[in-house]
């Protein structure tokens, strides 16, 4: 699948089918965001795969809009550093670039996938079983879809703002 | 160019070519940082596009290693909320996951980027025109690359953490 392709079709994906992610699959998704630039080269992210059904299920607890964990075929967790008790921007910027690729990278397999915010950090820390100074606040689902028909569903009209009210030039 | 081909050969650019960058071509790098999906579909990014030789040499100075600014064919600088003076972790996550579509899209059009990190806020928020309750984190220089040799380079051993390195199994 062609790169712009990619990124034009990808959909939000909820629900998974039973059709397994085989090793080969789950290692390119990972590579995808080992793969990605970070700032000075930090590379200050780590992916813990999760696809226990029932520590999925406990997972799915962690945020308000998380429920997608439970079914979903396996879980890739974004841990970063948390020295300081918070975030610089460059660490979350560098994940959510890193996540995009792994996103990506899956669509064009056909396997699809959803973030989850996390909200109860406690929860998350210890069922991913995190070190003090680490933390977890983006979960990514991902499945094959349980709707094929995603894969290749047209973008909903309305969905993003247009290039007019997103684009300003040269100033504000 | 396929998806995984463009995460896998993707190389920081930071030298460009006289080469213009077409309406078109930019055209499509604005709209795959519009396509990405964001938490609730917030969309809380702006995108502030500035050609102007004096002005991206001005904006060269909003950080430590922002130089490359200057000989940029064009920068996009990704313009966010800021009415709490902090970000929510998924303002930062959602931009960083729009600027890798737009990343990769440029990369799959033979077109090269790089991050820059704004430092200096004040100054950053003074060049771009930005209103109050908005702030630049990040820019991104976009140009075709001076050296062309750079697309089809191979990665450097080494520039990575392994995959044993970066995953866990399960928990931590």
């Amino acid at each position: 699948m062609e790169t712009w392709q990619a990124i034009n079709t990808l959909r939000v994906v909820r629900e998974f089918s039973e059709r397994a992610i085989e090793p080969p699959e789950l290692e390119r998704i990972l590579n995808a965001g080992r793969r990605t630039g970070s700032s000075k080269n930090d590379q200050h992210w780590a992916f813990v795969v999760v696809r226990d059904r029932d520590h999925l299920r406990e997972l799915a607890a962690v945020g308000h809009y998380a429920g997608h964990l439970a079914g979903a075929t396996l879980a890739i967790a974004l841990v970063t550093p948390d020295a300081s008790g918070h975030y610089d921007n460059s660490v979350m910027w560098d994940c959510g670039r890193a996540a995009q690729s792994m996103v990506l990278a899956a669509w064009e397999l056909g396997i699809g996938s959803v973030p989850a915010t996390v909200y109860d950090h406690a929860l998350a820390h210890r069922l991913l079983g995190l070190p003090e100074d680490r933390r977890c606040d983006f979960l990514l689902s991902f499945g094959y879809p349980a709707d094929a028909s995603v894969l290749t569903r047209p973008s909903r009209a309305g969905g993003r703002l247009s290039l007019e009210e997103l684009v300003h030039e040269e100033r504000w």
